[in-house]
């Protein structure tokens, strides 16, 4: 069954090479403002997979620039009209749409009190773009498929240029450039998914990460829940070890993603501990490994960049698993493409 | 069944009285030194339940105090090695037993880089509390039961305390003197709960609220999960509606978490929305409701703290949930009272 989700994941390598290519200018600008505003952090204001997006940003800029990011509640903005003083931040919204009413209001309401404003869109004259003094447009064409793939693939590739121009560094700057490679490699392992995509067949799971695939997690789990329909929990493992694992019970689906770094030791611990309990767990894995539960999308890439190809391995795993219960990955119940939140 | 959970839910009242009469010294002093540094806003590490606390600190502090809020990614300044700088934050440290590694690791960072340090913890000669410059105690007494309860609730007075501290205003110091009322009203009602414990009595179910009840979703669905071994999901409606929705279908549960309050328009379409969809709805709210499923909670606070009554009825719900199932509460599988992850 061919879908267009599956088209937009394999637009993916296409879409990094286009932005690392066309992008630089606008990345470089960012950098230049958000020196010369020398915020305290940065502060994002995004939704669903946007905001997974922003998770990374947190991990991203934050252990390679050392400047703090918060994440933003629009409803402080919006909703209860009583927004933050953010003026020592710099402001950062990211909406495939640039149409989100929330996150245009947070970025609107930024600008007014004297932030530093900038927006991560793929409709770069849109009313997020207005409220913008730097807008840096995804690039990614249209993406009609509700379940997002290239737009959050766009999102991460331009917050991984903002933060090399940041503080730039030839060895990340060359592992960038390798991006698009990565993703082919991750779209050329499809035919491997089965043992895995079969092994999360369950109503219910975990999704794990920790440190930079925390975002992973929290977008893969997003992919599954949207077009398998299972209730996919995403979390950090340390705040899973601190209740949820609780529901773990013998064949309980824990679907582990899992990269070179500093948080992969306790990965491993934790894949142990899991598997005693009987779980049923599968990975996604930066590594080679010989295991047909996992996905080795062995890339070479430092951790930093590894939520990209992961990334897009997870939508894969997420496609096949609709493919195998019988749904359309392209229209999931109840979705709509631009969900408007007040 | 007698329960440990049960007994330290019902000291709650006593355990706010307290905080009320004995906490206000050392709370004008935390207020004191945050008007003095003037932070461009607080940065919060907390971990499990007391990260759902840092979520209600998020809300109000930048509602009514209109103060910036991060909660920060404790991996960052521990296993990563390459803390942000925090100088220009007021970093804030919420820790029951005072020892996880990772929070006392950002509180004693931030302290090294210059920052204004503050704990709140139940165990005030902890490592936490050596981090900090200000320390609040929970004087909440010994915490026996794995899942917390009046811990929670101790860190919601604590914080709720703190913002009228720094914007006082008597309206809403008139209303914090009712909440141990409020906490009591809640406790009163656990006898008509039977309805609404056999709906969610699922594998799996989510967990919805917005605004100042994010916290609550998020605290009650661990309390859930904890302790019945459902996987409760807990969100903002605004990011359910962006994804999760889907895995809604005919039977499926989902806990709505109420209250007076600008949210409550979309929160109650969105209830309409889920019956349409066949979803079993159930609610806790403070409104007074004419409705079998819904456990009303009418304290006639304002919606600032309307989470710490209704956390409450959502910890009497869990328990219940725990005891229809034949269930231990105070002895979750898997999990001790302290958890250590670096």
């Amino acid at each position: 069954m061919s879908s267009i989700f599956r088209e937009e994941i394999g637009e993916q390598p296409a879409v990094a090479a286009r932005l690392l290519s066309e992008a630089a200018g606008p990345v470089a600008e960012a950098a230049r403002e958000i020196r010369d505003a020398d915020p305290a952090g940065l502060l994002i204001a995004a939704r669903g997979s946007s905001d997974h997006a922003a998770t990374y940003a947190k991990y991203l800029f934050e252990i390679r620039n050392r400047l703090p990011v918060a994440l933003a509640a629009p409803s402080a903005f919006g909703l209860y009209g009583s927004p933050p003083r953010v003026e020592r931040f710099c402001v950062v919204g990211i909406s495939q749409s640039g149409a989100s009413v929330d996150i245009c209001t947070v970025l609107e309401q930024a600008r007014d009190q004297g932030a530093l404003t900038v927006a991560l869109t793929n409709q770069p004259d849109s009313r997020l773009a207005r409220a913008a003094r730097v807008v840096l447009d995804l690039r990614a064409g249209p993406e009609r498929s509700v379940p997002a793939s290239k737009t959050y693939l766009a999102s991460l590739v331009l917050l991984a240029m903002l933060s090399d121009a940041l503080d730039p560094d030839p060895d990340f700057s060359r592992a960038l450039r390798k991006v698009p490679d990565s993703l082919r490699q991750a779209i050329d392992l499809e035919g491997s998914f089965d043992p895995v995509v079969e092994a999360l067949d369950a109503p219910r799971m975990a999704v794990l990460g920790r440190g930079y695939h925390l975002a992973t997690a929290e977008e893969v789990a997003l992919k599954i829940t949207e077009t398998c329909y299972s209730v996919a929990e995403a979390q950090s493992i340390a705040d899973f070890l601190h209740g949820p694992v609780a529901a773990v019970e013998p064949g309980f689906p824990v679907l582990l993603l899992e990269a070179a770094g500093p948080a992969l030791q306790q990965m491993r611990e934790l894949s142990k501990q899991l598997a005693g309990l009987g779980a049923q767990v599968v990975r996604i894995s930066d590594d080679r490994l010989d295991d047909r539960m996992a996905i080795s999308v062995a890339t070479g890439l430092p951790e930093s960049l590894t939520p990209l190809p992961l990334a897009v391995a997870g939508q894969l795993l997420a496609l096949r698993l609709a493919l195998l219960r019988g749904l359309d990955p392209d229209r999931p119940r109840g979705l709509r493409k631009v969900t408007i939140t007040l």
